[in-house]
């Protein structure tokens, strides 16, 4: 089969690869319907996390089950399946919990599971997933074609925007500030507005996310950054600050921005991989009782309460993929998110 | 009138001062009846923070009004009230939002107040307190002596710990790990117990303190610190740690025990007030989605929802005092808990 690999700074091929094979029991075949580039793919696409060898990359797909091992009973052959950007078993502690990011027998698409097989890279024809009656969702039927961008961003994207308003603890009435306007930022000012917030600023300097972010319920729009932007954001809250800020981006300067913006007592949800230099200022927080809560998104435990969402038109996720490319131009999909030419790409095997 | 104050290093003198005279319209003259020396009060005291000029000090105290300004409308002269570790107006959109500690117009005793008048340290006879209206809350009626010490406990620790139970999210059913055993740590646990947390662990190396906790509602007790006591907790918890911790030293060592021994996914509600060196590590926080959330305790949000428990003899935070003495030995009240040999000591003036 085809498979994406990273060789190291922007050089991405598409290589045949051995196919997968069943070898647990628990495992699945999946076939790719859609996968897609995540920001974070963009890190060791741009050397600021070094590749020091080739691997697998991708880590969001949707497809259809090709077979499943002898003890899968929950996802069936020919199933139209979701998978999280992680492999989980669901039924441990900390994925009963609601950090299935944490489960004790988990891992990472293109690496080798905690049993020893490998679980595929997505951006590929197919994928061995490990856990597979865990780290799946079915859907109930075969989907139509115009929701399977929706149903894509429930592997990340939606799911993470998501955390971050969950984590910020935003709820009816709140007031909301999103710092960063890639997919996951977008996705938290549609995750804000279903949450109820009354009033949500998106920070965003680039007119096509703009338009997102007031399609998906943003009711102000900051371009400024930095000093010049957290006195915008004071200024439409009254000097004192919205009541959560959801910190999408992951910079020092981005937390930086949060933490400024917010009012006393108020609380970020951050799902931006930190880099690094953003330690948290403790006194800062302290004296503000400020709150910082996040991290890397357990999506798999929101699908079944985002998915009738999408299902049913209510909420269109799929909104932030504004160009899709045949597999075989993975190398463009990368150009096109690195150069900020797309927000989001789709990818067709 | 006499008046603590602060010359540097474990030099504690009690003089007289200046009788404090009403000067705002809004503020109250409170004569005080019982006073205490706070875990904080050791800093300068220890030299950790340095004293440049002598100045006054102390922060709780609850006494009998003495007289009011002419724009005070709630409370009245001979009222027993309770005044929080700081003064604020209970007006303001921070107050409002249950952020007293960041009131728009408060200060802190043994200060300048924003309208330029002082505000009496509390380790004195009488006391200037500004927005009277706001800081202090008095109870229905005189209250019999044997209630004073948990009355007093209103004024920051018991407020405090609860602070921290209610940042970490503690509810019906959490499992809890109190990170200190000073009179703050002690009142987390009872406050973890009133809000129905079904275990309790208290670190506490200190049979004295290990005695309060148990009475407190500590269901066990781990005396080990740093990797030993974080052994001891994930064994406690199945290996996997507790649902929330409790961290009420301040310390970097402290902070760090609390991040290692919560569980993936849970909350750390800290009010220990932090010492340098305790920037939270981002990354850490981020793989395992542990929430940080607490800072400077709001008491004066809180003092209303506990006073009718302290009345009623529900709870009896006032055991954290096991020593009394007169105000004319406050130098000696210091050295007792700078030397441990007293959890907490009450002041008579």
């Amino acid at each position: 089969m085809l498979a994406t690999l990273i060789y190291g700074e922007r050089d991405i091929r598409l290589e045949e690869v051995p196919d997968p094979v069943l070898s647990t029991g628990g495992d699945a075949i999946v076939r790719v319907v859609a996968a897609c580039v995540c920001g974070s793919d963009l890190w060791p696409y741009r050397g600021v996390v070094p590749t020091t060898r080739a691997h697998r990359i991708g880590h969001e797909f949707v497809g259809i089950v090709d077979s499943v091992g002898a003890e899968v009973s929950k996802i069936k052959a020919r199933d139209f399946v979701i998978a999280p950007f992680y492999d989980c078993d669901m039924t441990c502690v900390n994925c009963l919990n609601g950090v299935s990011t944490s489960c004790l027998h988990g891992g990472w698409w293109g690496a080798d599971d905690r049993l020893g097989g490998f679980a595929d890279g997505a951006q590929g024809e197919l994928v061995r997933v490990p856990h597979a009656d865990g780290s799946l969702v079915a859907t109930p039927s075969l989907p139509p074609e115009h929701l399977i961008p929706g149903l894509l961003t429930l592997a990340d994207v939606m799911g993470t925007g998501h955390h971050a308003a969950v984590s910020a603890g935003v709820t009816k009435g709140s007031t909301v500030v999103v710092v960063g306007d890639g997919a996951v930022g977008l996705c938290a000012v549609l995750a804000a507005k279903r949450l109820g917030a009354s009033r949500i600023v998106a920070m965003s300097r680039h007119a096509d996310r703009q338009v997102v972010a007031r399609e998906f319920g943003a009711t102000d729009i900051v371009e400024g950054r930095g000093p010049e932007g957290i006195a915008a954001i004071k200024q439409l809250f009254g000097g004192i600050g919205p009541d959560c800020v959801l910190e999408c981006v992951g910079t020092k300067e981005s937390m930086d921005q949060a933490i400024k913006s917010v009012r006393p007592g108020g609380a970020i949800g951050y799902v931006g991989v930190p880099n690094g230099g953003s330690e948290l200022p403790i006194r800062e927080l302290f004296n503000t009782n400020v709150g910082v809560n996040g991290g890397v998104a357990p999506v798999r435990n929101y699908i079944e309460e985002l998915l009738p969402e999408v299902l049913d038109g209510t909420i269109n996720p799929g909104r932030v993929f504004d160009l899709e490319l045949p597999l075989t131009q993975v190398a463009e999909a990368y150009a096109a998110m690195d150069e900020r030419r797309a927000i989001k790409v789709l990818l067709r095997p």
